[in-house]
């Protein structure tokens, strides 16, 4: 199945890029309120489903035991940008459990995000690993362990109870067989699950209806959800896409990105959720589908409609702030 | 017409991202060796016809009036990462002419490259136009101008004498039709055309052998795509694509790329000119796909071909240095 062009980025009068991709959108029931492309294939999340590998940090007790609130939850679902914000967070995370970073098995790298990497370069010798954007997952995963009394070493292993667990309620939510066939090894080290775009979806419609789960899980997902509804600077960073798209409506729209173009989003109101894949892997494409996608379900007219809308066709200016051309949605997403 | 997946990106054992592309490579003559995807179709080749674009730098005179050797028109050609040698290079250029930086019209940013950022985030406070990855090519435009007699300035506007005379190059170059109807704004201000990627590779064909062209056209080429291969670090930098790919055989391959994900390329000896787009602008999958045609006209089991290959098919590594997945071309660019 061919996926259809979804996205364009014109330059002059000429489309100079074109990007293809995979989107859905399903009710509280499951069902299918829109589709494109191949949305059984499988698609590896990434970082757009750290919010499922975060529940064992709630479940287990341990976030509560260790005092977390909407700061902690919000940094543990994060792709952060590596502001002093993020990293003093995730530390104050591993003190609490009464570790330090020298426990963390994601790696260091600089921030990804060149207005923080021009500040790190002038205030670090070099990054640590709490400056990588996934410390907040990582530091959560440290202190389920520390909670429960397992050894946290080796905990981004495929075969250390903690990925264990994570992988059967990444089952459980997306209904997919997980197993090493469709597993990749992550940017952080940890394992990450091909699932259908179909699957993820439903598995964030989960989260926030809390359909079909057990109350303790049910309880945590809207917990995490919640927490980074409340908290999006803690999600992403500053100007970064998933912490705009969560201020567009605060409390009203959660959003997540993941690497190579996946971006999964909810309007737990509306009991909606939406997953999409660029089959390039382009963010720039994932970006401008899913706010294409959340615009839809806003009244036309209102100030959410309008900033969404701009967020998925929106002009691009060189270095001399003149407008060279326009990445937009294509009407396949308004089919 | 559907433009092929030429390149495939891996994670575990699956495929987690593809690249569509199109690409062609001409003889001596113009006369197709392959082709794949829609090569008839326009395409903005952005910075990789800079080396057209520095036909009247040596043509007018200027070069030699201003003592300019390799590593001056290899700048000329360049989009550079901003390295103390790129940036030195350039001032030199323009002080030769008895110009300095205030002429240049291309605008100033910080390095696209995270190395030379950091260094450049260490010892700047900001960067200037000398930074900027097109200085060389605009400081040839501003030492052109000089050279002539024209006033420099407003030398990036599509009326400018200067654009006017790279406008009649590119046509006579490319075989296409160079109007306002396909001229869009490049990052540095300058106008860029869209032309089929057949005439742009017939066009970096005349350049390297001069056939149907005046002598003093033919010779200013053959001097510019020399220096470039004499200078590759002065094209692009430490590290980068354009350099690696001229470095791997020494006089005998020229390479440029150019934004949204153009690379043209040429084998002067064999008389063998090459140019790709990726379809979604990627600069990855255009690396790939330029370096799986160039090692087709190597030997097998050459130390040239070796390298090569290796460049379009090549393992990806996490922040922890594990390896996580491949970038590869596909069986169509060796149909």
């Amino acid at each position: 199945m061919e996926n259809p062009i979804t996205v364009e980025v014109t330059r002059g009068q000429l489309v100079e890029s074109r990007h293809r991709g995979l989107a859905i959108v399903v009710d509280a029931e499951g069902k299918i309120v829109f589709s494109a492309g191949d949305v059984d294939a499988g698609v590896f999340p990434r970082s757009a489903c750290k919010a499922m590998q975060a529940l064992p940090l709630v479940e287990s007790g341990a976030a509560d035991a260790y005092g977390f609130g909407n700061r902690e939850l919000a940094l543990a679902c994060a792709s952060h940008s590596g502001e002093p914000e993020h990293v003093a967070t995730a530390a104050a995370m591993l003190k609490a459990a009464g570790r330090d970073e020298s426990v963390l098995e994601c790696g260091a790298h600089w921030s990804s995000h060149q207005a923080v990497l021009i500040e790190q370069a002038r205030t670090l010798d070099k990054p640590t690993a709490l400056h990588n954007n996934c410390s907040g997952k990582h530091s959560g995963f440290v202190c389920t362990c520390c909670h429960t009394g397992e050894d946290p070493r080796g905990y981004a292993g495929f075969d250390h109870p903690l990925q264990q667990a994570i992988r059967a309620i990444m089952a459980d939510l997306t209904g997919a067989v997980l197993s090493r066939d469709n597993c990749g090894t992550d940017g952080c080290s940890i394992p990450t699950y091909a699932v259908p775009l179909i699957g993820l979806a439903r598995g964030f419609g989960k989260l926030a209806t809390g359909s079909g789960l057990e109350p303790i899980r049910a309880a945590a997902a809207r917990r995490l959800i919640n927490a980074c509804m409340a908290e999006p600077f803690y999600v992403a960073g500053t100007r970064r896409f998933c912490t705009k798209l969560m201020q567009v409506a605060p409390g009203k729209i959660f959003a997540k990105t993941g690497a190579e173009g996946v971006f999964c989003a909810l309007l737990p109101d509306k009991g909606l959720s939406f997953a999409v894949k660029a089959e390039d892997g382009a963010t720039r494409a994932a970006e401008a589908m899913i706010a294409a996608l959340l615009a839809r379900h806003f009244d036309e007219g209102s100030a959410e409609h309008t900033t969404l809308t701009g967020m998925s066709r929106h002009g691009m200016s060189n270095w001399n702030g003149l407008h060279v051309g326009t990445i937009r949605v294509t009407d396949v997403l308004f089919a």
